[in-house]
């Protein structure tokens, strides 16, 4: 199939300057602060985004290479299918995170509980909207009984 | 910066074949249904994701060429910087979607509650679980008091 090209619209800028000790959700970030650096060409497309407290970042997972079919997530002991994981290394290493806005100034993005990077290339911003974006769940297959301990978890060496 | 390449992993099947009418949010597009035909050489990856009643599709917004950077939303009839809204023409045009997971079939997915035009390279699919996935959020910006009505309303023509 074709091939898709993207161009980074920013960096984002983080406290983790490793892939190994970072949380594995952006729910397990909670009050680690970065920044984003927005190219001035994407400044104007930023207007009124200050209104939301919460912004959905879809970004490269620039230092994941290759992938397997199978994975043993964080999580678990057992071998699970890269699609029902988070695994970073996958067939298109695209990662998404909401996090918390605290302002904009200029072209840089204050932000809040992460779980991302430094260096990371950005893709997209969207806003964080509830009534679409949250879902009830019936089934959370193997991560049942697990999500709890999901939010505290950090990153090791396995994706590397 | 760096051009960043992705190859479609499958090709999103749905009832909306052109982008006119189709539900501006998957919580709009309840009941609809369709498939998602993966790549023979990604089969293997999709073990385990059955047992997930819902999955986050990332896919690229075939459709979509160039953008604005501030558009009319089509909730909404003020200019709003795009980064701040769900228009498709974006300077990256990726789309995510929450979509309940009926089943899976070799390589084909059966999929419920869509928002996706036919044809859609998917790039990406990963399980929801809300304990990390659901966020309660302070502001929604100028999206307040419109959030009812944006799981009724139907894309018009605006961003062709």
């Amino acid at each position: 199939m074709q091939e898709i090209i993207y161009k980074p619209i920013g960096i984002i800028h983080t406290p983790f300057n490793a892939p190994t000790g970072i949380p594995i959700q952006s729910s397990g970030g909670k009050g680690i602060s970065g920044t984003i650096e927005i190219e001035p060409e994407y400044i104007p497309c930023l207007k009124d985004l200050d209104g939301f407290s919460h912004i959905i970042l879809i970004y490269h997972l620039h230092l994941s290479k290759g992938y397997n079919s199978e994975v043993k997530p964080f999580m678990d002991k057992t071998l699970r299918g890269v699609f029902a994981t988070r695994a970073p290394k996958r067939p298109n290493p695209i990662g998404i995170s909401v996090v918390k806005l605290r302002k904009v100034r200029g072209g840089i993005l204050y932000i809040k509980d992460l779980d991302i990077i430094d260096g990371t290339p950005l893709l997209d911003i969207k806003p964080y909207v509830p009534t679409v974006d949250a879902f009830k769940t019936e089934q959370i297959g193997w991560l049942t009984n697990k999500v709890d301990k999901m939010k505290k978890k950090q990153a090791d060496k396995r994706f590397l």
